[in-house]
């Protein structure tokens, strides 16, 4: 009996969280889909509209994909040998967090709640970053990433440093009747600058304050070399690390290029083929 | 007979296909300013005040194109030893895209289609594109695409992923009466500002709307380093293969990293020491 | 007498500018949680609907936070063993500067000056650049900075010129009708045309004025690839000597590249291999 | 006496063209300057307000910078041994382009010109080139562009045929009510959106308007890293190229470190030492 279980508990398992057998490779596919309608359900309800029409439909195929997704969820939970280990890792949390909304909307009831009903509804969306887990080609640029990480936040602690430095300085010159109408606004202001986003709602009015948005153009255009700097510098260290898995079996060197055929350094000719 | 018939498709081909004879290269040049001229017609004639002046004449000058360019791609299928091959080939497809647009004007008649014949009116522009085969240099840039194309594919990914995340957000936290009417249009405004594009139609006016933007375009500025960090090593990688001047004197490949010592292709020892 | 002064002394110093000893490191914490909370304030404080109902709290904090740092101001000057070199050290100056507006505002007395004192409380925005001192990690940053100096200032001095030319065309072109009303102010366009950031408060209106836009976007789009460039490559530069764990088994140094086999300082030939 | 008129020659060729005796320095300083001021002048009067009340004086001291300046290219003329080589060199035509305005403006009369002639005024700022001439460090980022431009011209000729198809659809989809006037006008908005600049002075209403918008800020993000990796990596490469001067002189090999003091290929204890 518990053998059959177990045996039962080890299909399952294959089928959801294995990507190999037909079985399983399907499973996937279907999960996928199913996030992307359920994805595309929520974003067309939100559309006056469609919503005044089709959200009678919209909220049943909301539905139907919560309680798909919260079997699922349960399944894996039953399968997986170390349940916990599951539950709190950084999947077992996105798919609880993609099905709560559509539960908390019934739970809480109350007109000046609906606001953040909705906001957790939206939270859904998150599902869709289930996809990534099917992706492994994303960890050279995680690598990159992760080994510039220090280097990221100073970045962004400079950031941050210099747009309270220009959101103060823009406060005093231009002050409130120009827009600036108080430090975080001006805050808000210098990010929008610096980025070279520049919307353009809030825009300096004095020579002075002119002069400064200038200094901070300048200032972002510069430094959004940086991330790219560092984000580049990584990834070439890494790029070069993945092409040369090739080692001479001679002199057993390494840091040869995908196409050689021929070892650089010491000319023996059996260097293995990579991808 | 048919010796002659062959023996004119041979001069026709040489003209038509080759860049080596002078008649090749005149054809070449005579077949680009045609398509620039035509080209320059359908811009001119979207002016409206030149159109009420001079659209009879962009008229004429459109349907002159039209079948000067009907008689060259006849002749290109003509000419083909595989007429098949080219004409499901790239620029065999482009060909054909950018004489269509002026005969399907002619079938479909109606007011309320007038837009749509417009817009494939437009298509001829496409034929431009013929210009870039001209141009061998491009291969570089695209081999360094081509290396980095599953990065890029992760990268956009990570965009859309992003853009319906903040998207949903904004919608939710900014609502219809600030301008963020669904989510669709909160996508294209968190596009707009994760690109650092910033046109300022929708802007955000609450607090918390503005503290999201600020991740959003923080966020962008951050990951515009990653497609610049793929295409950069890959470049980097792609240029130190072509600069290296080394030549092998037992094959006579080049491609030899600068301190490679023997051939990678051949294992010959005598590479020449480059500055 | 004067020993136990010394050994006072000595005791406030590891406290104050040492980071080892748990007192140290408790009053670095402090030190920094105080800045960031005096920093609130001010931001806070610039707030119309905040400073109506808490400005009495805001101003007293403030108050309480400029005395806290002028003693500790004091007690730095006081312990250093060569106290001038503490004042006139960037930190000492960027000390001083934070405590020095809050004073300034009870001098100057003024209805007229208001707006001065304003500006120079904000410059206690400033102190939190004591942060900076605590990390060690932005020196790769700085030093890539450093190392490519000159070409930044080329690079700033081309955008400079390029936006005087742009300028002078774009105020001619378009004229104060179209918003362009003098050169300073067709500047200010260039620049925000050039780093991308483009509010919108002014725009060509003319087809030669879109024209000039284009080139000036486009000059824009290229140079941004310039310092990212430098960056790039002094970073790259600069990571692949930190990089390298390769350690001299004889001299005990490290920063060889990879592919080095004899120690470049002092010539040891028994440099490990790394992957 | 032609032995003193060329003695003179010399003297005079010392110090204008010269820049390593006193007077060749002194004579260089005073020419920036007054480039500067003459320069300060133009932006000034263009200013409104500066120009009522200053504009006589900005008059007069526009003409006194362009008499010292035609003195000043006469002079060089003068005393090259080779007058033409200095006319049809680059710096030449820039010296005859900075004073010819001037002169045109007298020239010219007529109210219909004045615009013109205000245009040719502005063409003075051209004089502030010559500042480029002192500087010898651009060298390296010439050179990486030079290396890079057929590159560069490939990204440019994609970037121009992009515009006219996103520009022509753009045009059929939103049409004129929504501000896409002409297919030029349509253009000039897909340049503001590819480079990211984004206005907003004309800005997609329609769904599939923005959905074309997205796709355009898209592509523009993402070919942005083109030119990018173009710069980064040949100036990556001129960096090395020019950091390792250094050769070993027993083995002869390049590519050492700044800080080498042994030959990494060979051990040898020589290496030269590079500032």
């Amino acid at each position: 009996m518990g053998r059959q279980v177990s045996s039962i508990k080890e299909t399952l398992s294959t089928i959801i969280f294995g990507t190999d057998t037909p079985a399983g490779k399907l499973f996937d596919m279907v999960l996928i889909y199913s996030i992307l309608i359920s994805v595309a359900t929520v974003v067309l309800d939100s559309v006056a509209g469609l919503h005044a029409n089709y959200g009678r439909w919209f909220f049943y195929l909301e539905w139907f994909f919560t309680l798909l997704f919260t079997i699922e969820y349960f399944l894996r939970i039953y399968i997986s040998e170390r349940p916990l280990k599951y539950i709190f890792s950084f999947f077992g949390l996105i798919d609880l967090i993609s099905i709560i909304p559509s539960y908390l909307a019934l739970v809480i009831v109350g007109a000046n709640y609906l606001l953040i009903i909705r906001m957790l509804r939206v939270l859904r969306v998150f599902r869709i970053l289930k996809l990534v887990r099917y992706m492994s080609e994303a960890n050279l640029l995680m690598r990159s990433l992760y080994m510039g990480r220090r280097k990221i936040f100073i970045f962004f602690f400079t950031v941050i440093i210099l747009s309270f430095i220009f959101g103060s300085l823009m406060f005093v010159i231009e002050g409130p009747k120009h827009g600036f109408t108080s430090i975080p606004k001006s805050i808000y202001w210098t990010i929008v600058t610096i980025t070279t986003v520049g919307y353009g709602d809030i825009t300096p009015q004095t020579i002075a304050g002119q002069f400064i948005s200038i200094l901070a153009m300048l200032t972002g255009y510069s430094i959004i070399a940086i991330p790219t700097g560092i984000v580049t510098a990584e990834m070439a260290s890494e790029l070069g690390r993945v092409r040369s898995k090739k080692l001479c079996s001679q002199c057993g060197r390494a840091g040869h290029e995908t196409d050689a055929e021929f070892c650089k350094y010491c000319g023996a000719g059996d260097l293995p083929q990579v991808e």
